[in-house]
């Protein structure tokens, strides 16, 4: 049976997936990470494998930003727990002619992110295959008042994004059809940063959070499938930068779809009471609902939007 | 430049290791696993990747003895630092034609493992590539006095291994030249188990430890290199089954070599005090000497013997 005819990438997730039984797991599968108490102590771990041709091309990374991008993607999944990023390993597959060149612009790249973050590279390990795979399992901690999981979003609750969507997925058709212009969007995919610091400063008073990876759609939906509600997205409050919006119109493209379903702009998701909306920044997006289901209001009206970020298995 | 001019996998990571600075890291790259202190709580983490047709192949591995491998290999590198293995996390990269069986029997494979060794799944991810990826991320538990590192052989202690090796290098050679007879030392290859437990009632008398995942030379050569010492090692007194020197002699092959150089039997490597030797178990292979690097003694002579188990990027 193909994985598509299941239902995809999510489905087969969920086919997968177990309830955790160990009693010093506080979450397990369905966040951005898992959660352990060691001795009282919260520890934050979860792993993101950038594959070559998918993840990256090196056709436009070079070796240093698929680095940095590898630890920017779990930073960004360490952070959108509440946590700070400490500590990766890193688990390297580099084709049998991979350079001595390409493996250390490679970990200039993890130590220049690593460095930024507060991340210290503790172990790994190397081996070889047909095609260059990063794979980092990171490591944070995070005292209990500000860890934010995606299951707690409250009907009522606003949704917030901590910036501007749709870039990097803008900056990626950029790159496939070979448009010369818009080199800052470019820049976004590929040096993506992982955000989470915008919402340091108050994450006690954010109810459930998740980062942008896979597009404002997929994420929402996620938050809401663990929370048990729906939600209403506002098409016209959507943050786009307008460079974003004129490369879309400039590739033919509807730079919301970018926004919706294009993902790894790594801004932060989050949802936040009315009571707490003062005490918060970032752009409210939408709401959430009893209703289950995830909609889009767009010029007076609601349509239902599904999940269709990226899925590995769908074609 | 090519990897193998500056020596290969094991300088390669020589070049991109760095010293720790963390306070929190006791143990960092250099051993089987790295250590972390979390309010005293001593965690042991590792990561290691299993990729298609490097360390397995699909002609003669099940899917569920792919998910075994990859799990045992981890709880292995965990067992061998003296601790305990409980959680993992799975980061999969399945080829787009991946079927759901083949996703169901992988995962069966690594549950049934994993409640071997009482480890549960907690969290991963999944994408797409060329070739079959398993990447797990383990994390273990560890009483301080029980940690064993690679780095505390004394000159003096002798060396032992938990049981027979050259099983798994014989059971691939048996595969790769198509030979039918040998079957359980062929189930040896395609069914590797982890064996810290043999050593887990005397580990407060061992000194340095590391599991034998390149072959006792290689494995040997790493705890000399980390205690700054050197060794003999006994050919005649390392153990090797009647079947393996059978199936060596079938293929033209040394099964000493297997031993040696072949890898992936997951037996202990020790070292222990001559006043404690009296209360572990195990079979002596040889001694930790204050001289540099390591020999071989046989038929009366002795020969510098390198780490040359497997490499993946020498040839």
């Amino acid at each position: 049976m193909k994985i598509k005819d299941i239902g995809g990438e999510f489905a087969l997730i969920k086919r997968i997936s177990k309830k955790i039984k160990s009693k010093g797991v506080k979450v397990g599968i369905g966040d951005d990470a898992a959660v352990l108490d060691f001795n009282g102590k919260l520890v934050v771990m979860t792993t993101d494998a950038l594959v070559e041709d998918d993840h990256f091309s090196l056709k436009w990374f070079s070796p240093e930003w698929v680095g940095m991008k590898a630890i920017e993607v779990n930073a960004s999944d360490v952070g959108a727990m509440g946590a700070k990023p400490k500590y990766a390993l890193v688990s390297l597959v580099l084709r049998r002619d991979a350079t001595v060149e390409f493996v250390d612009e490679l970990y200039k790249g993890l130590r220049k992110s690593g460095k930024k973050h507060g991340v210290e590279i503790i172990g790994g390990n190397m081996t070889h295959g047909k095609q260059v795979v990063v794979s980092v399992d990171m490591i944070g901690e995070v005292e209990r008042e500000k860890l934010c999981l995606r299951k707690d979003a409250k009907a009522g609750d606003f949704i917030l994004v901590s910036g501007y969507l749709g870039g990097s997925k803008a900056g990626l058709e950029l790159f496939l059809k070979k448009k010369r212009a818009f080199s800052s969007v470019k820049k976004s995919h590929v040096e993506p940063k992982a955000k989470y610091e915008k919402v340091s400063g108050f994450l006690k008073n954010i109810n459930a959070m998740i980062d942008v990876s896979d597009g404002l759609a997929s994420d929402v939906t996620r938050i809401c499938e663990q929370s048990k509600v729906g939600a209403v997205i506002y098409a016209d409050t959507v943050p786009i930068k307008g460079e974003v919006r004129r490369a879309a119109e400039c590739l033919g493209d509807d730079a919301l779809d970018y926004a919706l379903y294009g993902g790894e702009d790594f801004e932060l998701v989050y949802t936040v009471s009315e009571k707490n909306l003062g005490k918060v920044k970032g752009f409210v997006v939408g709401r959430i609902t009893k209703k289950k289901g995830v909609m889009l209001y767009q010029k007076g009206k609601e349509r239902k939007i599904t999940k269709k970020g990226f899925d590995h298995f769908s074609s």
